[in-house]
Parts: C-alpha cells; sequence; structure tokens
C-alpha cells in the first residue's frame, strides 16, 4: 500500500519525521510504502534545501497548495502551533489523514474544533506525543492496564531542559506567544500531561499552577527573522535589538486527578545540567515505575510483592523481543534511540491507515491535554485551583 | 567542660540523641564531656529499659522533675509534637540550654513564642534539623554562600517514604492530628523546607498546596496505646477497633522565594519503595547541585562554567579531609551514616554552649520553618496562595 | 559520488549494514550515494527476503558471482568468520573496496596475508568495530589523544554478555570453532581490545589468559542447519542431537602494555543480566575516563586537576554538537542508538572512499587485534606469558 | 559479662576498634560490656594522646607488658603486619583471646602458625576483614548459601584505590615491604579475596598475576620516622631523601576456583577518583549479585527467574529489619557507615567469647587467604599459574 505525504515544516520537527517515514518501512514489515511526495515551508531557499537533505521529492512554499492535491494521502503538520488549526481544518476537509505535532493547538477550543472536524470527517488522526513510542514508556502503560500497580497514588513528572539559560539567547519564535502559544508549558508539560494521561488512563480533575519569565528581554533573533516573518507584513526586525520575551521560562502545577491520584509537573528550560530530562514516576499500592527519557531504553520498577528481604528498584532494560516495538529492532541490551521513536509512531500511523482503525494519541486526547494546559495558565491568574473540565 | 543532659523521649529519636551525645566526644575534641544523667518518659518499665540500653544515669516518668534540677545543664526534648513548648517553656525559664526535635512545635504561634522566650533567657537553643549536619548538604550550603550557583531559579524537593502504605498497619500517635500536629508535612516537608532555607538562604514568600488522606480509617495501634494514653485519662483504647487518621498521607507545594526562585515540596508517606528519600535540587544561572539522603555521602554538582565538550552531573564522594566535618572522621571513601548527622550536630550544640555562641538551626528556624508549614496548610483551605509572613 | 555495493551475509549484521547505508547520506551530507545493488547468501529463500526486507535491488547465493561484477564499487563481508579471508582477498583482486566484519579473520597470519593484499592494492579497507563511531567512545579517543590523561596506568575492560546461560540454548554456528573460530574471545574480547587500542593509542606487549566451557554439550541447531550446511555437505545434522561445544563460553586475560600500563579483559557469555554490558575503563595520572555501550550516550570523567572540594566522577552526556558526530543527529539530550554506530561508520567509509584516504579501523588494526587474540589462546595452552609480537 | 581489652596500635585502625568496642554494647544488647583497659605503642606521645583521643584507661609502649597481664581478657592486634606473629603467639600462649587485623601475617607459613597455635590453645580468635560485616555483604553471602545463585560462573572483584598518585606522597611504612609486606595486594587484595571466599564458601585453586611499581622513588617520610623506626635501631632517616619503593602499586590475577568458577581480581592505588572502591560482582546460573563497598546500603541483585519482561538489576536497600545486623540499628532508608562495620564485628566477637564458640572469618580465613596472596606473588616470579594449595 503506497501513502504520500505532504509534510508541512521543515525544521527539527522536518527531519525527526522525514527520518521515521523513511525508516518505518524498513522496520516494519506491514506491506506499506510511505512516500516522501512534498515538503512546504515558506522560505524558499530554506525548503527546497530540507526537501534535499531529507529526500522529498518536491518543495513548495504554501502549504495550501498541496492540501488538495489527489495523489496526497497524508498532511503531516510540523509548523508552529499557531498554523495547526489552521491548515489541519483544511487538511481534514480535503479527506486527507493528517498527523500533527503537538501541542495540538493553541488552546482547548481550537483543538475541540479539529478533534471535532477529524472525527466527523472519519479521517485517521494522530498527534505526534512521540514519548510514547518508547519502549519502556509502552511497557509502563502495558503494566500499569495489568493492575500491576493497583491504585495509583502518585504522579511525579518534571521535564526540565536548560538550552535558554544564558541571557544572550535570541528571542526566537518559541519565545514568541504569539507563535508558539506558550514556552515550557506547551511545549515540555504537554509532553508529560500527555504521558501522564497515557500510563494512568486517568484524567486530571484540576490544577493550580505557577510561571515565571526570569529572563525578560532578550536580542531579537536575526537568524530566525524568516520564521518571525511569518507574522509579520514588513519584514522589519532585521536589526538586534532587545526585545520582550513573551512566554514563561517556567511552569509548574499541582493536580488532582479524577481517581484521587495527586500529581506534580513541572516544565522549565533553566535547569542547569538537565538537556531533555523527560522523567515521570508513578506510585501506586502495588508498585512504582519510573521512565526518564535520557535513559529511554530503560524502566525502573519496584515491586510491593517482592519478598522484603530482596525487595527494590529494579533497572528493567526494555530491549528484550517481549517489550514493545523490540521485536521489530535489535538483540538485547543494543539500545535504541530519539529519532526511533519516530519509527515506531509512523509506523503505528500507517497501519492505522491501512486497517482503517483509531490511533491513539489521537485529536481527542490533543483536546484533552490542551484542556490541563489551559487549566494550568487560568489557575496562574485566578491564584486558585480551576477545574480542567471547564476548559 | 562537662555538661549534664536530661533527654525527655526514649523512642527513635531518643536511641538517636544518646548515640550522638556519646559519640561527639570521640569524634570531636573539643573539651567537652557531655554527661547523660537522665532520661525521661510517662511508660515507667521503659523509659527504665531505655535507660539501661542508651547509658543513662537515671530515669524518671514526669519531666517536670527534671527541668528545675541544678545538676542539668541541658534539655533535649524528643517527645512528641504536642509537648514541645510545654517543656521547651518550663526548660527556659529554667534557665537550660534547649535541644528540641523538629518540627519545633504545632504551629507558628507556638514556636514564636518559644524563640522570644528562648532569644529572651538567652539560652543557646537548637533545633534537630540533623539532616543539615550531612557533609554533604553542608557542602552544598557552603557552595551557594560562596555563589558557585550565582541566582538561583529552581528548588525542587521531595522527601518520599512508603512505611504506612498497608492499610493494615495502625494508626500510630504519628497519625494523630492532637499529637503529631500533622502527617509527613511536619514530619518531612518540615525538613525539606529547612534544607531549603539553610542551603539558599533565602525565604519563602508565599505557597498553595494540597494534601490528601488516601487510607482514612486504620486499626487502633494497641502496642502503642502508652503514647495515645498521654491524652486519654482512661485509657480507653485497648482494644483493637477502626479509628479515624486525622493527619494527612501526603502534602505538596508549590513556593515563590523572595527572591523570585520557584520552588516546588513533595512529602508523602505512600511512595512504594522509598524509604527515606529526602532529595533537593538547586538550578542556579552557574550551576545545579543535588542532594540525596540515601546516597548521603555524595553531591551531584554540575557546573555551567566547565568546557562545554566536559560538561555534565558530578558526583562528589564528601569524604575528603577539606569537606565539612570529614576531617573528624575517616579517610576518603570510607562514608559515614546516618546516626552521624547527630554526632556532628551534637558536637556542634555543645561548641556553642562552650563558646556561648547562638548555632543553626535555632528556635528561629523553628518558627520560619513553621510559617512555611501554617501557611501550606492554610492555602489547602482557602485554595489559594497564602503569604507566608501572615502565619 | 554514487557507490554501489554488495553485502555478503544477511542475518543481524546484514540487517545493521543495511540500515547503516540507507541512514549515511541522511545525516551526512557528503555528496555520495551509496547504492544497495545486492545481498548475497547461501539459501536463497532467506536472502531473498533479505533482500526485500532491506531494500536490496538484487539477491544471489554465490558471492562469487558478485565479486567480479563491473557495477560493484564496495564489497561488505558480514558473513561468519571463517569466510571472512577468501571473500575479501577475491574482493581486494577485483579492486574493490573493502568492508569487513570483526574479527578481521580466524588468525593473526590470515589478516596479515589480508592487510597486505589490501595495501598493495590499494583499495579503501574497513573493519567493523563500530563502538569507536560511538561519540562518547570517539571523545575519549580524542581527550586521550590531547593528553588529559596523562600516562596511562590501568584499562580495566570486560564485555559481558547472557543469552547462551540456558543449556537448553542450541550449540548455533556461533558456538562452532570451525565456522566462528572462538566464542566471546573473538566476538567480544576483539571489541575491547579494539576500545583499548583506539583509546590508549597504545599496543599490547604480552598477555597471559584462562578461558572455559561451562556447557559442553547442547541441542543440535536444526533451525540454524543452512549456517553449518556450510561446512558439512550431507546436511546430516537436521535431528535433533546433543553436539560439542567447540568454543569457550569465557575468556579473561592480564595484559602489559609497550608503554607500562597494566590491563585486565574479560568476554563472557554467563554474566547473568548482562545484555550487551562492554565497558572500559582507563586511569591516568590526570584523569579516569569510563565508557559503557548500554549507556553509550555518556562519558564518565572524572579529572585530576579539579579543586579538591568538588572532584568526582562526572557524567557527560555525550550529545552537545561539539562532540564527535553530534552535529549531524539531533539537539542536546536527544540520545542515538545502537545503530546510529554503523551510520557514522559507514559515512566514514564512503567518505574516506570518496577523498582515497585510508580510514581506520582497517585491515591493520584486524591483523594487530588478532595477534593479541591468538597470543590469548597460546597462553591458555602454555599456561605462561605470551608475546604478542611473536604472533 | 565484662571483657577487658589491650589494643595494640592507635593510628587508623585504633581508632576504628576503639570505637567499634565502645559502639558494640549500645546497639547489641548482648549482656557484654567491654573495658578499653590499655593502648599500646611505641611512641609514648602519640599513645597517650591516642589513649585520651580514643577512651582507654592506660597506655603503654611495649607490647609485652600487656600480654600477660591478668586482667586482660582480649589482644587486639592492629599494628603494622610484620608484628602481628610475634604479639599474636605470645597474646595466644597467654591463653588471651585475640583480634587481629588483615592480612594475619606475612605469608601463608607465618598464618599456619598463628592458627595452629590458635586451635591448640582454643582461645576464641577472629580477623578483622570487616567488610564481611556489611549487612549487603551478609545478605549476599546467605543468598548465595540459600542456593539464589545456583552454580557460580564468575567472580569480579576490583579494589581501588588513588591515594598515592602524587609523585610527591612520601614513601610511608605501608610503601615499605619489609613492615607491610606488600602493597595493595596484601592491602586490598586481601579484602577481596576474603570477600570471595565468604560470599562464595568456594576456595580458590590455582592463580596466575601481575604487579607493578609504577613510582619507583618517593620521598622519605619525615613524619613517619616513629613507625619505621621500628626496623631501624639508628633512627638514620630524619632527612628527606628520595627512597624506593618495595612494595608493588598494583597487582591483579585471574583465578580458578575448586568448583570450576572463574574469578579476575585487582588491587591498585593508582585508579584516579577511585577512593574505597570495594567493588565484586558473582554471576551464577540462577542469578547476579554485586556489593559495593562505597555503597555499602546496597546490593544489586538479578533473578534469572523472574519473568522475562520485568528482569532486571534490582538495588536492594540493606536497611530493612529482615536484614542481617539491620535490626539493632535504624528504620529502613537510614543508612549507616564505614565505623558500623565494626561494630558488627566487635559484636560478633564478644558474643563468640561469651559463647566459647568460634566466630569466622579466623586464623584459619586468615591462613587460607594468605595462601592465595603467596600464590599470586609467586606467579609473578615464575610467569605461570600456581596452585594455591602449595603455598
Amino acid at each position: 500500500m503506497k501513502l504520500n505525504i505532504a509534510l508541512i515544516g521543515y525544521k527539527f520537527m522536518g527531519k525527526a519525521h522525514s527520518f521515521g517515514i523513511d525508516a518505518a518501512p524498513f522496520f516494519f514489515k506491514d506491506g506499506i510504502e510511505p512516500v516522501k511526495k512534498v515538503i512546504c515551508g515558506r522560505t524558499e531557499h530554506l525548503v527546497k534545501q530540507a526537501a534535499e537533505d531529507f529526500g522529498w521529492e518536491e518543495y513548495c512554499t504554501d502549504w495550501r497548495d498541496v492540501i488538495n492535491r489527489e495523489d496526497i494521502d497524508i498532511v503531516d503538520i510540523a509548523t508552529p502551533t499557531i498554523n495547526h488549526k489552521e491548515i489541519a481544518l483544511a487538511a481534514i476537509k480535503a479527506g486527507k489523514h493528517v498527523f500533527c505535532e503537538k501541542p495540538l493547538s493553541m488552546n482547548a477550543q481550537e483543538s475541540k474544533e479539529m478533534m471535532e472536524e477529524a472525527e466527523k470527517a472519519g479521517v485517521i488522526n494522530m498527534l505526534g506525543h512521540n514519548y510514547r513510542r518508547c519502549p519502556a514508556a509502552a511497557l509502563a502503560k502495558k503494566m500499569i492496564a495489568e493492575n500491576k500497580l493497583g491504585k495509583i497514588y502518585h504522579v511525579r513528572a518534571v521535564y526540565l531542559q536548560d538550552w535558554i539559560m544564558d541571557p544572550a539567547f535570541p528571542a526566537i519564535w518559541k519565545l514568541n506567544k504569539d507563535i508558539a502559544g506558550s514556552g515550557p508549558h506547551g511545549d515540555l508539560n504537554a509532553h508529560i500531561i500527555d504521558l501522564a494521561r497515557f500510563m494512568t488512563g486517568d484524567e486530571i480533575d484540576e490544577v493550580v499552577g505557577m510561571k515565571e519569565t526570569f529572563i525578560k528581554k532578550r536580542p531579537s533573533p536575526v537568524v530566525e527573522r524568516e520564521l518571525s516573518s511569518m507574522l509579520k507584513a514588513d519584514g522589519s526586525n532585521d536589526e538586534v535589538e532587545m526585545i520582550d520575551v513573551t512566554v514563561e521560562d517556567a511552569c509548574s502545577f499541582l493536580a488532582k486527578f479524577k481517581s484521587g491520584s495527586l500529581g506534580t509537573f513541572e516544565a522549565t528550560r533553566f535547569a542547569g545540567g538537565r538537556k531533555n530530562y523527560n522523567r515521570i514516576e508513578i506510585n501506586g499500592e502495588k508498585g512504582t515505575l519510573i521512565f526518564e527519557f535520557e535513559d529511554m531504553n530503560r524502566l525502573q520498577y519496584w515491586n510491593a510483592e517482592d519478598p522484603q528481604e530482596v525487595q527494590g528498584f529494579k533497572s528493567i532494560m526494555v530491549t528484550e523481543d517481549c517489550h514493545p516495538y523490540i521485536a521489530n529492532w535489535w538483540p538485547p541490551g543494543h539500545i535504541i534511540g530519539y529519532e526511533n521513536t519516530f519509527v515506531n509512531e509512523f509506523a503505528d500511523f500507517f497501519r492505522a491507515i491501512k486497517e482503517n482503525k483509531q490511533v491513539t494519541p489521537n485529536f481527542y486526547d490533543g483536546w484533552k491535554g490542551n484542556q490541563v494546559l489551559d487549566a494550568v495558565l487560568k489557575s496562574t491568574e485566578t491564584r486558585t485551583w480551576q477545574k480542567v473540565d471547564e476548559m
């Protein structure tokens, strides 16, 4: 089965998606042949280079040109968040299957509309929460679903980075609220909220949070001006000047789940030494599980039912054939890396299209995630707890 | 210099204090000879046994009998929290130096009174936050005081245990609000709040928290009835019955420090596999430090000023002569244990008495800690942020 | 530049090589277009399937058919060790560039001949010691070359696995000396000997070793009969019977390097819980480095020149742009996996061909490695130290 | 029961023994009252200070004076190795119980004589292999004795330090073969040989080893001249001069056990960053155990019988009441330190005397250990394997 793809966006996620699409049929023998048909971006010389670098047959500079092409089966959205909704709705309207990077949109309201349109149209829709495709994260989900942890008491999640700690780091589009929607909240909390929902199968009921922008002005990002030009007609930000950072640098929140579990969540770009430290710990009455992305091939497990004398945290190397996804990869102990989460993800997406069955996470999950994100932001304004379902 | 001590309380802390008092002059050559004069507790056969086990010259069953003895220099309070204030005030009035276990009292108001009386009387007063005496914790404090971390962005602290997860575990005095004041909040959050204050030198400005009692009824603790009899005249709780747990099982909170740093704090007795997992991570503009009690001989350090090529978290084994307290102990790599924090602590306390200089942490720190504890509890009722200074 | 490849062998290494060849031009923009022309193996239905699975244009069942094809630039040898020499010599004679899996051959004598022929013919030759291409291993080499460790005192290397501990595990070709040459000695010690030579730049002077076969008879491997049929004309080993294991299960040795450093090496398939635990620690007068494959994105470093107060082992996450190979991959903290060592390896190999410069490790390294392997085996017979140069 | 002790030696081990003797009755309620009667050393002002520092009733400068005192029950030998035999034999002859630091003597022949005399006299004799008294090491022994590991395949032990890497470090008595017997071989290999014997219950059959002195001359140790004066009548080494180092800096060996297990052992004082890194890993058919002294409160365990999906190395925190020794210490997670191994050790020794039952390790173990040490040294001369029983 041939699947022709149009990819909108060509930066970091453009590269990761291109690789995932390429490698999926190498590792997963599902009889699917994905075709990297066309890649799309606003700045011609850059998208042309990306097409060459990542192996796309064609490129174009206006996503509207590709949405309605009859030879396109899948629209893959890897643009800044602000563009997700418009592109996705157009793609859905055109009957395309849609893969969209996270967070799904700027807020829960947008996401709800996207979800409803996708469901109405019956297209396969998937959200790019790639960390679900780490075999160790999938094993955690499986174990909890099998009741290996019993009642859940605590979810403890942090996503820590440090790449903008230098005050001289420029105010790139990810630091501009109008384009990115938010800072580490939408970028990182989105991931750990999703992992918590995925692993526990539970939903967050109410939240209270705090956020802070530690460095409030930064140099204008000359080298990135093609991106901010997405918003400005006159391209006037060519000179280096100090501009306002309009997203938060850090955002933490407390959460109560519907089941009664307690959660703590923290996302920051100011945790020195942490590069991509995405960690979640879940304590249940029968056991504890810990997943840490930077050590993604392992899952930590404490089992209350072990004999007392030999209880302890076990470091499971999740590279056995019996583990999720691994039979398609390498022998035990031969660890896999970040990009392989995209391979697993696209393999699942393509198979869903072939079998015409919805896959998760999808736009529903995007909406549920956005509700939590929105509730946290609202709580930082009202300074009190906020029910998630009201968003 | 001879120092005669009366110890009130004889359980876990009674043992730890007795050991610390014994070993202090062995390891610290300050010319001080502490004398374990008298140990005091309500239940005669138990306190008599404790006197024998821990090497006290005498025992008695009413603390009032020892407070005014002329041959007593130090009153050491290791009872349940509810008794701290009454004993401490009496000891202060009698002009004794006072060592008190944490938390200092049931609330900030009590603590303030204790602090004021102690300061007025001019007695040396110390609070039992023994974790400050881990060499690695003291090294962290020293490094931050020397500005090795620069501006602090984040404090991330948890204190996790699991000893009451079994629903059959009885409702001992620590689960009774009237005696203990609170659950892991006063027991564990008290410690990590103190470590945060100690290491950063900063104060918490406002907080918002949540708490939960996961298991609301437990069997009555027959074997502990002598303790609850402290409150009940008729000793009626002899039979095993299900009684209410009146303290929280877990309590988390968000904090904003006066300097603008953000903090997250969590204390729980429901984190399966965690025995005494007291961990604090501090992220500053120039570095990160991590202290974890269960690995108390190490301090983790990330230094932003290392060359990029070799940056990373360093595990410092805090067992060198140049490290705090270590010159009094063993050669490098010969790690020390929990009880040694008490040795270091009492050595510092005795030296303070000898030199007639106040030591930290003292009742002031107890008051500041209680303010934070109280503010968190209030915020769980009002469901909004609470200023700490208002408590 | 187009490079047409013939791959001989199609099992584990066949898959890994195919992937590495595919992904090299995606991540490395060197203007090279490798073409997976033909894959070769003895059993038609299996090699046909492999051609389809791994994306080769053609397949064939006799390697002699492809060696002399004019449209082939590279012969890539991934067969059992016994076939390496014959294939390599034929490929060299035909003027092809040769990539060969390790160990280079059955012994130093064979390897020397292969090296001499390759050098005479002037073809680019490379040996598949892929672990050199872990960025952390390459960083270790670079740091030692820059004298960051000073004089080297110790090399401490182990390569531990556990995949044949079950006595019911069959006697596959890797357990047959006539095909594999040796057991973990040639399979695993070959790797850690190479890492030691690579990182230190030193050669081993003399060795003494021991080896053992713990399980001396195992069931005949019915499912692998096509491989053993390489040796037997009548295909008589179809039935399940107990056959002799003719290779060692474990082999350790002591080594003295030419510089005076001391080394310990151990390879085993009987270290329960170890999957692919390839670890090397190097202690020098100015520092220590530790590389562990299962945690391949990190390098441990102790620096004698750090201030005493903050000395300790540092865990360097080798995912920064300034680290070897990483600029071609992902942002910091986005770790890579096993197969990426092959991508890096083939990228280096292709570039060497394009630039017509020899690359390392090559057949010279294969010969030096084989000398050590042979010397260890001889020492197990003579029960005394054996000079490596005599082999 | 009162036990009067004479301690010969007052440096590092003198301090550790004094503490262990003091604290044993605090933690172990066996009805024994050890009395620190007299401490003995050659240099009066130093031993006088030690008596005061460590709390001994008396001191003296000639060990012969105390051996025959009627009021002495125990002679505790903590001198340099060269004096062990003479003191022990005298003490045995006087009918005293003897505790002796390791290694028991300069060689197997001396140790055999000491063992035979002790057995003949029927005195309780114990050897100071304190690491056996780490609860985690004792747990490992117990688990192996219960057959939790099945047949043992591998023992992998290292004891790494770095305290003499600086060439300016002086040639103290531990670097003088005439006083110390050997370097890290007798100091450190002695410990890991003992741990291997203790945990496995097996004996080493034959060995082959290597040793090296990396730094062959060092400054004369002025400050330690009182110790070397034990050997020299004229006290002539007062000036700082470069003198020969007569012990090895590092010594490694391969071992074959009587059961067929393979062992590797390494002791060095030149492993930069390693302070007291005493580590042993044992691989058996049913599991693996790892003990590491610097993390002495944990035992690592891999269990082959765990379900495949959740297999992995478990970090057991050996601080539960059900673990060896721990019921006498603190609650779970409250770790203990180096000196507590001496407390456990002396408690066992005193109990053995009270119950008049031999304890292990004793002089028999000292002899067996010395046989291995001697065999390794001989193999470094003959350059071939050496049977242990021949020593």
